[in-house]
C-alpha cells in the first residue's frame, strides 16, 4: 500500500475534480509477489487508476490482490464502474487505504466487491493515502478546497523587509520544494501587497514540470493589479484569476479583464474579500487545493478564519534585521490547533509540515 | 413574481455556479404596490439577488413583500445569508417560486424566515421559475449540467446537405435567437464532423452581447480538430474545450494545447467519448447547461442516451430536396418523452421548444 499511495502522488495537481489514486496489482507467481499492473488517475482524472492497472495485469489479474488508494467507484454512467472492472477482471482481494467521501460511492464500491465474492480489506494506511488526497477529501466533504499556507521565515523570524521586493530568505533545494508544491496544487494564492512589491510569477520552473503551474490567484479587493506585471504578461499560458471586491472601479476591472485576466465575483466583508464564500467559490468550479504564498496580511486572514488545513514552514539560517516584516506566528510557538506531520532539512533551510488537527 | 422570473432571465449564463435569480420588493405606499427595490444575481454569481434589491429598497424595505425566484440562502460563510439579510431590513412577507435543492438551504431559508415572524408563501410560479434556472436545478440535483438540444430543420426534415458546410435552414430572427440561447448557455457543443464541414465560430454575435460566447466543447474522440479552424483561432479570446479519447494522438493532443485548446480527460465507449462521464465532468467544474448545435450523430448520441432535457426546433419553410442530411427525429412525430413548452414563430420560421416529461 505504501507504494501504491508514492505512485498515488505522481499526479495530484493535474486530475481536476477527480482525485489521484493509485493502484497496483499483486500476483503470487511462483510463490513471490510480483506486481503485474501499475495505474494512476490520468491527466484530466479519466480514466481512472484501476483501468490501467487492470489493463497492464490482464489476465495475470485473475486472483491477484489489488490495493488502491481510495475505495474503487460504484456509480454508472456509460462505462462500468471501477468496482464492476476489478470483478470482471477476477481480482481475488481488494486491498483499500481511503473511504470515498462521494455518497455515489461511499461504501457502495467494498459493497459491490464484497457482494461478488471478492475480499476486502478497508482502512490501510488510511492516514497516509488520505494526506495525498486531502484536497479532494476536503472538497467533498466541507465544499470548499484544502487550504495550504507557505511560509519562508528566516532565523529572526521575519517573512521579508518593507518595501525590497523579493528577499531570498532560504536556499534553492527549499525554493525547488516550492516549485513542487505549486505544481501538486490547483491553486496558488497571494494578496495584492505581495504582487505589487514583489511582482512574482507563482509558476512551477522546475524542469519537466513546466506544464504543471497552477491556476494563480490575486486577493485584490480595489482591483489593483498592475497589467504590466508579470502574473498578467503571463495569463495566456498559466490563467490568473483575481478576487476583487463589487466595489472595485469598472475601469480596473475591464483592464484586467482585457488583459486576459478572469474576475472572479465575491461577497465583501469589512471592505476585504470574504474568504469562505471565495473558497466555497472555488471548490464549486472544481478547484480542490490553494496554496497561499503570501503576504504577512493574507496569511493572518486565511489563519483568523480557521480556513488553513496545512502549514508548511521553511525556516532559513539567515537573519533579516532591521525593517523585517513579522511572520503571523512565532516560528517558535507554532499556531494552535495544529500538530507536526514531518519535519525535513532542504541544505541549510528547515522545514515543519503541520496540520490541522480539528 | 411573473416580473421578477423576468427580471431572474437578465443574467443567464453569466452567473457561473450560483443560478440567476430575480428579486423584486414591493411596498404598498399610499394605498398602491411600487417596486421599490430591483435584484438580480450578479454576474459571477455574487453578490445574491437579495442584496442588490435590498440596497435600492433601503428603509422602504420595512414592511414590504419581497418576491423571490429561489428559496432565500440560509448557510453561513461570512456574510450574512440572505435569509438574515431580508429579516434585518424589516422584511414582512417574502414570496417565493422554488425551493432550493442545495442541501444547506432547501427549506432552511423559509424556516428562518418563519422563525423570524416573517410570512413566507411559497410555490408561486414554481415552474415558470424552475424553467429560468433548470441548468441549476440539474446540476444541483442530479450532478450533471442541463442539455439543450437546438436543431433547425428544413421544410422535408433535413439538417443540412452533405458535403456542403453550413446551410441556412433559417432566416436572420431565429438565427439571432440561436446566439440568444448561446448567451444564456455556460457551454455550447458540437461533434467533430460538424466542426470539419461547417467550420463554425458558436460565439453569440449579437450586438451588445459579444462578450457573453459560452464555452465551445467538440466531441472530438480522434483530436482531429483542426489547428487552422476558426474555433481554435479565437481560442485566447472564448475557450475551447476538446473530448478526445485517451486513445488519440499524443501528437495532435500536444498541438491542440499548443494551440490553446484545453483537453477534457473523458472515458471511452465503443470507439467514443462517453457522455454521461463526460457531463458528470462538466458538471464538477462548474457548468450547468450544455447547449448541443449539432450535427445529427452527435444529437443521436445525446438522445439515446436519453440525456437531453430540452429541445428548441426551428423551421425553415424552404426544402433541401436531394443530398439532404436527415434530423435525428421526424419533425411532425416528436420524439417520446417529450411536452410542447413552448411555440414561436420568428419571421418565416416556425420554433417549438420541448422539455423533457420524465
Amino acid at each position: 500500500m505504501a507504494a501504491a499511495i508514492r505512485l498515488s502522488r505522481r499526479n495530484l495537481g493535474l486530475t481536476a475534480t477527480n482525485p489521484s489514486v493509485g493502484t497496483l496489482i499483486v500476483a503470487d507467481e511462483g510463490n513471490s509477489p510480483v506486481i503485474v499492473g501499475r495505474g494512476v488517475t490520468a491527466r484530466g482524472g479519466r480514466p481512472h487508476a484501476e483501468t490501467e492497472a487492470l489493463a497492464e495485469a490482464g489476465e495475470r489479474a485473475r486472483g491477484a490482490t489489488a490495493y488502491v488508494t481510495l475505495e474503487p467507484c460504484a456509480h454508472h454512467g456509460r462505462t462500468p464502474p471501477c468496482a464492476s472492472a476489478l470483478i470482471a477482471a477476477g481480482v481475488g482481494r481488494v486491498v483499500g487505504a481511503s473511504t470515498d467521501p462521494d455518497p455515489r460511492v461511499s461504501g457502495k464500491g467494498y459493497a459491490m466487491l464484497r457482494a461478488a465474492g471478492v475480499e476486502v480489506v478497508e482502512a490501510v494506511l488510511a492516514d497516509r493515502a488520505g494526506d495525498v488526497m486531502a484536497g479532494y477529501l476536503m472538497r467533498s466533504m466541507k465544499k470548499r478546497p484544502e487550504v495550504i499556507l507557505k511560509l519562508a521565515v528566516s532565523s529572526d523570524g521575519m517573512i521579508g523587509r518593507a518595501g525590497q521586493g523579493q528577499v531570498p530568505i532560504t536556499g534553492p533545494v527549499a525554493r525547488a520544494q516550492v516549485h513542487l508544491m505549486r505544481a501538486e496544487a490547483d491553486t496558488v494564492l497571494i494578496g495584492i501587497g505581495t504582487a505589487i512589491a514583489d511582482d512574482p510569477e507563482l509558476t512551477c520552473r522546475l524542469p519537466g514540470l513546466e506544464d504543471r503551474s497552477p491556476v494563480r490567484i490575486v486577493l485584490d479587493s480595489g482591483a489593483r493589479l498592475p497589467v504590466t506585471s508579470k502574473l498578467v504578461a503571463q495569463a495566456a499560458r498559466v490563467p490568473v484569476l483575481v478576487a476583487a471586491c463589487a466595489s472595485a472601479p469598472e475601469a480596473r476591472r475591464q483592464a484586467l479583464a482585457r488583459a486576459g485576466v478572469g474576475l472572479l465575483a465575491t461577497e465583501e466583508f469589512d471592505g476585504a474579500v470574504a474568504l469562505p464564500e471565495l473558497l466555497e467559490d472555488l471548490a464549486a468550479q472544481g478547484m480542490s487545493s490553494v496554496m497561499v504564498e503570501g503576504g504577512a496580511n493574507t496569511a493572518k486572514g486565511f489563519l483568523a478564519e480557521r480556513l488553513v488545513d496545512r502549514i508548511v514552514l521553511f525556516t532559513g539560517p539567515e537573519a533579516i534585521g532591521a525593517g523585517g516584516i513579522a511572520a503571523p506566528f512565532d516560528r517558535d510557538t507554532l499556531p494552535e490547533g495544529f500538530r507536526v506531520l514531518r519535519r525535513a532539512r532542504f541544505g541549510p533551510d528547515e522545514c515543519i509540515e503541520l496540520v490541522r488537527t480539528a
